[in-house]
């Protein structure tokens, strides 16, 4: 039995409404708070291929509409260069954006605080038009 | 003497033809399984600055050639804005594909088994033209 | 009391110029050597939206300057899709660069020594044109 093991691996779920960026920081730091550990590192992984992971401002809200607009003219929905258009005009465009930003982002924690800056924020970032269910996977390390 | 110690820090090669994805994906987890580990996270490093490393779509291949024609035509080979050119019309723009891409990417595995999404493989994205031989080594921590 | 424990997060500062890189390998290869330890994974996290991490070539030096040009063509300084322009012409751009680099890099280390390929280096990305400070932090994890 190990069943009084911590757990360093744990999972959970964000609904998405859209594309754009959705904060993670809270979430993500009451599972570092919960596992008791003073010092380490906490890896996010995201395991979706059309979205992403990105720290970004937290402060202004248009940096992350500003990010957002950048990347869909950056890769526009519908380009004629994708073969890959079965699932819909945004989806080859939500792999091209995930594969440009983060699939998984490693920060280390410290009395038992993510050691983010004071103007970071970690966010999941939906590629897709349509509203998703995304699973995220914690790694808590010593 | 440390000689029963288990190892930590594994490498592997990977022989690429021409630019473009390769799945590393069984590799890593084999590496994985034959550590003992049940949970923990496994790191992958690439050893190049011409190629990285990409977590994308494994069902339909158009995702991955898709992927690759977008990023030649948004670096372009030969592109006049290169001085670094004395390794071929290829080379610069392969730097660029591998820092907008990733060096490397951590994913948490556990029951011994990786914690990728269902659609998910990890690829080498080899950025050069000619063929070569690629570095990877992994970390599998606790 | 845990004076006694080794700390396996460290930080430290780089002060920059301006927009461009800044090589970081000697100073982070000289913390893990401090460690003491023999095998493991740093991690090497930067606490800011408008700079970020890259590992890219230490031979010549245009590469640098190459990467430097393409992304400020590819993301134009006081470019009109921006909203957030109080803090400049170059800081949405900024943040921009930093959302297409990486926040966070994983790197597996042997023997005390960083398994860095022969050509590589780890830069600090600045992504504003007056000069900062930035701050750099390291989990060094077996």
């Amino acid at each position: 039995m190990k069943t009084e093991l911590r757990r360093r691996v744990v999972s959970f779920e964000v609904r998405t409404r859209s594309r754009g960026l959705y904060d993670l920081t809270d979430e993500v730091q009451s599972r570092v708070s919960a596992s008791g550990q003073d010092e380490g590192l906490c890896t996010i992984f995201i395991r979706h291929t059309s979205a992403s992971l990105v720290v970004q401002e937290n402060a202004d809200p248009t940096v992350q509409s500003d990010l957002n607009a950048f990347l869909s003219r950056l890769v526009p929905d519908g380009d004629a260069i994708f073969q890959h258009t079965d699932e819909g005009p945004d989806d080859m465009p939500a792999h091209v954006r995930a594969a440009l930003t983060a699939t998984s982002i490693g920060i280390p924690f410290s009395d038992g605080r993510l050691m983010l800056g004071r103007w970071q924020a970690i966010y999941l970032f939906e590629h897709r038009r349509a509203p998703h269910t995304r699973q995220i996977v914690l790694h808590i390390g010593d």
